[in-house]
Parts: structure tokens; C-alpha cells; sequence
């Protein structure tokens, strides 16, 4: 068990960092296992289609991703502190990826989204619940703050909507430029579609 | 030669449509060729490599774009009325599109910003350029708008960016949900990331 687990694991690794790097339409199974280092033949054992892989890339992802959004996101601190914690995270991941192997990778949630709604719908679906997922976190918040006085926004979910569209383009820009500076604005503009009240 | 151009524009149609339904990476030159009704030693003829007709299909669909942007955030119009203009349009654009083929197709820069941008450099260069004159483009009206005190933006760069940044974001959602009615906030949102002063 131990062995077959590690197989399947070794595949999800080898599969995420291709996609990463060259998206997940121009891969083959054979190319993924080779990365992998498991045979060929293993790959059916584990997945019965690609597609199949590419939702439990997905998933692993989203099962990380989602304790780092809970962990910023959760807490004591004031609601606007915790959204103004996200942001830095988001920077500090995509600037770590970047220090790692030379080039900002982007969202994967996001190229994923991009390449493939029109074609899976599977990916596309679980892709919406994701999204869906991280509007509803950042809505909490956005309450929240609403409640104590500390924006003035009319409605909730289309300003976490605004918040989280304005992540995707400014993460888009930090991919197309190679530089993570383009997110540092975005706190500054998050206030500015939360109509936050306090300087 | 006319047929000769003929031939050209048959491989760049096919190409575009192929690349906004499936993406660039998975496509191959025969494909191409087929869709587009020509033999495929002609290929080469035209395009010295499949990222020469990437570059190509990206030149016209700018050269198309950019006067659209052009005439929209030109003329007369306050400022704000043209940017409001260019977001309609904007809309109006995807909804064509969705009418048409049945999916909202998105945005063909942004896609391929995220599919290639860490693939190829020219096309990475030819992007980034693209979109630094929709910033230009955006910043020249928010500039405008800010002389004429309609606008209480500090950095018009930085606001012109998280415009377009929140364009590429909920064009982004319109492709995922396969519904344009995301796109109809986008007005609201970049008032408040300007902070337009008047109601």
C-alpha cells in the first residue's frame, strides 16, 4: 500500500508541476509518467482518464490552497486585516514559486479555467465550486466589515466577486510580466471596491 | 495572389477559431490545415512555425481590438462615459460570441497569457505589449477624468492596470459560468476603483 500510494502520488506531483508549466492539453500519459518515474501502465491503475487526473490535481490543490485561504482568512484579527493578510499570501506564494524556479506560474485554478471550461465539463464544473468556494470566504469577511462600519459596499457578493476577479487579473499580469510586483497594488485597490471608510 | 492571401486568411481564421476553442498547445499544423481546407505543405508557405501563426493570429485579432478600443474611448463623450462605452462594448462583444458558437469564449490575450506565456518569449513580448496599450489606452481617459475632477485616483497607471486587470477577471468568470451577466457589475467596479466622485 505504502508503494501504490507513493505511485500515485509521485503522478499527481509530476502532473501538477507539467501543467503548471506547460498547461494540461499538450500533455501526454506517457510524458507524466515518465516525470513521475512509475510505469506507463500504472497510470490506468490510479486514473481512468486524464481527465480524471486533471480533477485530482485540482483537488489536492484546492485542499491546500483552501487551509491557507481558512488560516489568512479565520482568526481574531479585525476583518479587514485578515483579506489584507490573503493578499500577502497570495504574493509571498507566487513571489516563493518565482525564488524557486525562475518564472511566477499564476493561478493554477485560473489557467486551468482559461484552457479548459470549454472543453471539460467536469473541470469546468469543480473549477466553479472552487471560485464559488473563495467568493463565499471572501463574502464572510467582506460582512463582516460591512457590519462594523469599516466599508461601505451595497452588495456583499459582488464585491468579494470584484475582489477575487481583481486577484485573477493582477496574478494574470504578475504571469505575463514575470514580476509579482504587479500585486502589490492589490490591497489598495481592494479597498477601493470595498469602499473602505477608515485610512 | 489573391488566392494566395485567400489561403493566408483561411489558416488564420481556422487557427483563431481552433485556438479559442481548445488553446494553442494542443493543436497541430495538419489540424490547422484541415479546418481551414488547405493542403498542409502550404503551411509553411505563409508561417515559418506554428509560434510565427500564433504571433500572426494575435496581431490581427489586436489589430481589430485596438480600433474597437479606439473608437470607444474616443470622441467627444466625458471621459467616463467612453470607459463606461469600452465595458459595454466589452460585454456586448462576449455576449456576440456566446450567441454565436453557444460559449462565451473569453478573452483570446488573457488566454493565451496564461497558457504560453511561460512557453514562448516572443508571444510572452507580443502580450505584454497588448496589454501595456490597453493601460495606456484606459490610463489616457482616466487622466482626463482626473483633470476634470470626475475621478479621485491617486496613481492613474496603477488605476488604468486594476481596470483592465478587472476586465481580464470577470471575463475570466463569463468564460467559467458560460454567462456574460458577470460582466455587468464591471461598470460599478471600476467606478469604485477610480473613485469616481459624482453619483
Amino acid at each position: 500500500m505504502g508503494r501504490t500510494s507513493d505511485a500515485r502520488q509521485k503522478i499527481l506531483g509530476a502532473a501538477r508541476s507539467l501543467i503548471e508549466g506547460r498547461g494540461y492539453s499538450a500533455l501526454g500519459v506517457a510524458e507524466i509518467c515518465k516525470a513521475a518515474g512509475v510505469p506507463k501502465g500504472s497510470f490506468y491503475y490510479f486514473f481512468e482518464s486524464k481527465e480524471a487526473l486533471a480533477l485530482a490535481v485540482v483537488d489536492e490543490h484546492w485542499a491546500v490552497q483552501r487551509r491557507d485561504w481558512e488560516g489568512a482568512l479565520g482568526g481574531d484579527a479585525a476583518p479587514l486585516q485578515r483579506l489584507r493578510g490573503l493578499l500577502e499570501q497570495t504574493e509571498a506564494g507566487q513571489r516563493a514559486v518565482q525564488d524557486d524556479c525562475g518564472t511566477v506560474s499564476g493561478c493554477l485554478f485560473g489557467n486551468l479555467t482559461l484552457e479548459l471550461s470549454n472543453q471539460t465539463e467536469p473541470v469546468r464544473g469543480r473549477l466553479q465550486e472552487i471560485f464559488d468556494a473563495q467568493v463565499d470566504m471572501v463574502e464572510a469577511v467582506v460582512a463582516e466589515a460591512r457590519d462594523s462600519g469599516e466599508v461601505t459596499v451595497g452588495d456583499t457578493r459582488e464585491a468579494a466577486r470584484a475582489v477575487v476577479a481583481q486577484i485573477e487579473g493582477q496574478v494574470m499580469f504578475a504571469k505575463l510580466y514575470n514580476s509579482t510586483r504587479h500585486l502589490s497594488p492589490l490591497w489598495d485597490n481592494c479597498r477601493a471596491l470595498l469602499g473602505v471608510t477608515a485610512s
